[in-house]
Order: C-alpha cells, then structure tokens, then sequence
C-alpha cells in the first residue's frame, strides 16, 4: 500500500488536508500517512524551513500531499525558495501539473463560458526557466543597484516536458497542444522551446498543436478559454497562466496541482493552487475542492486511476449541488464527497 | 506646431493609422506628419529594418504615431527586437503606458462588470527586465543546448518609472499605486522593486499603495478589474497584464499604448496594442479606436490635453453608439469621430 507523506503546513492547509485525506482514507483504505511539520509556524520557532535530514525522509515516501504554506510574517522568498521550490528541484519536479475544468454547476465570472465547456490542463515546466534561482545583485541599496535574474533553459529540461505534454494530449480526446512562450521577444529560450517543440510534434501526427504569444495566450484564456486541451509552457508563464484558468472556471479555491516527477525515481507533490489564506484560517470554512482534487491527481498518479476517478466524479457531484451562495463548511464537504466514493 | 512621424506599418496598420490622423487634422489642425516606410514589407524588399539615417531622422520629430507591424513571412523577433524595441531603448521610453477602461456601451466578456466600473492603467517599464536582449545560447540544436534569457534591472530604471506611475496616480482620483512583481521568486530583481516603491511611497502619503504577486494580479484582473487605479509592473509582467486588462475591457482592438519619453529627450511613440492583423487587412473593417485613443494620448504628451480630452469624449460617443454586434466600417468610424472632434 502506498505511503504518502503530509505537510499540511500554514493557515488553511491543516483544515483542507484533513479533508483530502478523509476522501483518501474514504477511496482507498490504508494508505499509510506520515505527517510532518513544516512552514511558517516551524519556521518561527526553531528557523528552520526544510533540514536536510526532513528532505530525506520525504524521499521516501510515494508522493507528498501539501496543505498550503505562506505567512504574511515571514519575508518573501523564504518558504517559497526554501520549501515549495526546494521540494520541487530536489525532487525533480518538472512536470508541474494543472488542470482546469469549468465544472457542471460552477458559474465562470465569464458571462459567455457554460459549464462543461472548459477542460484543459497546463503542462507547466518545473525545474527551469526564472526559478532557477540564477540571479544576483550589485551595489545593493545605492543609487547604482543592479539586480538580475536568469532564465535557464536546456533541451533536456525542455524536451522531457515537451514529451510529457504530447503523451496527455494523446490520452485526451482533443489531442491538442498549445505551445506558449514569447520567441518573438526572449529569441534565445524561444527558440529552443519552439525548436523543441516542432521536433517533438514531428513524432505525433496524430496530435494537433500551435503556438501562442504569452500576451496573447492570457487574452484568449479570457475571451476563449474553450480553446485549450493541453498547454506546455514554462515555468514563470506556467505560474501566471494557471491563475487565470483557476480564475475563469470559478476560482484558486477549485485549482489542484501536482508538481510531478513523472520518471518515479521521486516522490511527486500534490497541492492546492490557493495560498494558506491567514485571513479565513481556523473558521473551518476553507474550500477543501482544491486540496481533494489535488489528493485524486496524486492517487492516479500512483496507479489509482479508478480511485482518482471516483473521487473527481464526487467532485463533481458535490459542486453541482451547491448552490451558488452556500456557506461551505469544510469539514461538511469532506464528509460528502467522502460518503460518495465510499459509497 | 507639432511634427510628428508616422509609421503606417503592416496589415491594418495603414488603414487604421489613415484615421487616427484623420482625426488628429480635425481636432488640431497643423499638425505635420512625415510617413517613414518601416515594417514587413520594407524588411522584404530591401532586407532592412530601421536605418540608422531613418533612426536619427524619427528623433528629430516630435512624437511617433506606429499603426503596426508584424507578418507571419517574417521571422519572430526580427521586426519586434530590429524595430519596436529598438525604438523603445534607442529613445529611452521608460514609461509603457497602457490605459484600460470599460467605455459606456462597451460588454465586458466579465458577467458581473459594468460600463465605467474599470478605469485603470498599466505604467509598464519599458527599456529594462527581460527585454534588454541578455541571453545567448550553447550547443545550439544539440541535446546538450542551453538557452538563457537575463532579466536586467537597476535602480535608475526602476525609480523612474515608479515614480512617474506615483506621479499619475496623483492627478487621478482614487491615487492608488498597485506594484506587481514576483517577490517570493524573483528574489534579487523583486527586493530592488519593493524597496525602490517604498521609498517612492514613502514621499507620497496621500497615495494609497498595495503590492501583488504576478499570479495574483492576473487572477484579480479577471475577477476584480475594478480594484486596480494606477498598475506599476516591470517589462514583460506588463506586456502580459495588459492584454488580460484589454481582454477584460472588450478586447485589444479598443486598447491604446504610448512608449514615452518623460523626459522629453526623444520622442514618445503612441500605438495600438493589437498587431498587424493580416487576416482582415485590407478589407476596411478593422477598428481604428485604438489607433484614435494612441493618438489622444499622442496629443495629450504633446501638450494638448484638451484636444486628448476631445478625442476621448468622441470615441466614448462612438461606442456608446455602437451596437454590439455592429458590421463596422474603419473609415467610416473615423469619420464620425472627426466629426465630432471637429465640432
Ligand atoms: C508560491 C510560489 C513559489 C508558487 C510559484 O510561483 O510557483 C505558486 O505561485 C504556485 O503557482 O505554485
Ligand atoms: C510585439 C512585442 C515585442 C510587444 C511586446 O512584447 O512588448 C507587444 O506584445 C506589445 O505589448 O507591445
């Protein structure tokens, strides 16, 4: 049986974690779980963010489910660079993975975009590009401050996401994959990915692909967010594309992710889309949809896909009852969409 | 009298570019236009892309009105880096200003947003961050390629253009500054914005301030357009932000851009935001607002704020006019709005 390692982390992650492990407990009995204690909390009391000895326990385990970490107490970049990033560059993370569905029963703030309407997935690249931490600065403080930040990218990091992206759109009805980027202004990364991308396209005929412009692509996830199956992109275009897809079918509080070593030599991390939101924590009125899809894309991730399936089905159920101004609660939600794959 | 060079450029640049001055003779009549030939099919014709003589010759004007360029015969970068951006560092346009608002008569694709609820704009850095051309590659088209893009910014570049965004929020009427950067990523790069807004801040106390991740900014442009006053943004988080801000707002053909030169040192160049759209060039159907709102702004950095306010009363008229599913006419739209400038 598998064992999964939780870091429930800050603000709501405890909450909306306990659900998705209700749903997994519910789904598939006796996964085994171990907790462990990270973020901003631990981070305040003993200043550590993720020991050595920690990442190497995690590395043990089948994958990880993440609640949320992030506090407005600690200065920018520490658990970000520190935990998130570290996690998936230690672990070789490059398939960061993110599907967006406009769910039956989900209104989109879009007037013209209906239920059912808008299924893609963002394929994005995870362990290059601008997070790669390459970047410095000079004279710090003074007039004469430079500061800079690379973008780092290689054919292999490049290809093996390519080929990720290209393997989902054939398993999708649709098979179709988006490339974005920005080749007419960053030429250099540019035209590696478009090269890259071409190369690959070549060995699937079956699959239909074109290429989009960064700006364009956040316009059109606006004006068309249908047209999307697959999207391959990088890193930092990953991150801001994402937001938008979460925002135009209803919302960070729906978005799972999975931050995929696809490979398997380690563990995959599955988490939320939504931050530890300080602001709503501890009144057990956390959306914990994100965290529970995020808990079914790590069990088919593992080989569960009926498992996963069951739990995206109760999913969808759950939020086609809901009406459009219902005061959630998290526990109660949890509850139901465990009854269902339960049942 | 104002001298100002125009460059038609491609697609439908020349025709919505033909009303823009149309409009500019009838609400200030005088001005001199010099028309330089730059774009795709120069670029064909003779293989070049902007001249030094021509280069110097556009600094001599007193402001640049561009329609467009840009063909898919061209290959990406060629035209974006050799011409548009090359203007923007040559000339030293710091300020990409890129106004967004919601025009009476106007649907936004946003179900629960009204005419005159979003009225913001976007003080995009223009000659920094990724778009300084520092990147290079090794082992091109081998499986051992690498591609780097660098992200330059220093202090000078990034005050500046704080400060003139500080300095627009003053003469609008919530004065509100939202920074947006990536802080908890961009480390290097992030601290010397967020320490360069607060200090800029700090000498504006009736200027109310609030920063937001890259990915959060993108989400609230679709789901709350209407809490953004004056955006401040470094290159390429601009270049993206705005088409989400134009999507919002009815779409790119409505959106207007200036590439100034606050200082005055050389001249500003005012353009629509949309591209050369080959597909419909040369039929007579393109929209020419947003070249018509460039030249408001045009004429407003020129010192004709009036004859500006002018033509932006008339292009509200316009589209409140409009319905919404109008079989449009470029010249004909031109017309009405010189008309109306005229009278
Ligand atoms: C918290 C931050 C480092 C992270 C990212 O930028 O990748 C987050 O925005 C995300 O999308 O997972
Ligand atoms: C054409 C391209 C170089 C340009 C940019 O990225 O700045 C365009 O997208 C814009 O926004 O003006």
């Amino acid at each position: 049986m598998a064992r999964i390692a939780v870091v429930a982390g800050d603000g709501i992650g405890p909450e909306v974690v306990a659900e998705a492990r209700k749903v997994i407990d519910a789904v598939l009995p006796g996964v085994e779980a171990t907790e462990y204690d990270l973020g901003a909390a631990r981070y305040h009391r003993t200043g550590e963010v993720l020991p050595d000895s920690v990442l190497a326990e995690l590395a043990g385990h089948d994958a990880i489910l993440l609640g949320a970490v992030g506090d407005p107490t600690v200065p920018p970049g520490v658990l970000e660079r520190g935990l998130l990033l570290k996690l998936r560059f230690a672990f070789d993370q490059y398939v960061n993975l993110r599907p967006s569905r406009l769910w039956p029963g989900v209104t989109s703030p879009l007037a013209t975009v209906k239920s059912g309407e808008v299924d893609l997935v963002v394929v994005r690249e995870g362990t290059e590009g601008l997070y790669a931490g390459a970047g410095g600065a000079l004279h710090r403080g003074t007039p004469a401050e430079i500061a800079t930040e690379e973008s780092l990218n290689t054919r292999h990091g490049v290809e093996r996401v390519v080929r990720d992206a290209f393997a989902r759109a054939r398993r999708r009805e649709r098979r179709k994959v988006t490339l974005v980027h920005k080749t007419n202004v960053l030429t250099h990364a540019g035209s590696l990915w478009a090269r890259t991308f071409e190369a690959v396209a070549a060995e699937h005929p079956d699959v239909t692909t074109e290429y989009q412009h960064v700006d364009a692509a956040a316009m059109f996830l606006v004006t068309q967010p249908q047209r999307y199956d697959v999207v391959v992109t990088d890193n930092l275009f990953g991150d801001i594309l994402t937001d938008i897809a979460a925002a135009v079918t209803g919302g960070i509080g729906l978005a799972a992710s999975g931050s995929i070593n696809p490979d398997g030599t380690y563990p995959s991390m599955f988490e939320p889309v939504h931050g530890s939101a300080p602001d709503i924590a501890g009144r057990g009125v956390a959306d914990p949809v994100a965290a529970v899809l995020s808990a079914a894309l790590l069990l088919d991730q593992l080989g569960h896909a009926d498992a996963a399936a069951r739990i995206t089905a109760a999913v969808s159920a759950e939020l086609a009852a809901r009406g459009p101004d219902v005061a959630l609660r998290t526990a109660e939600v949890g509850d139901r969409i465990a009854a269902q794959v339960a049942a």
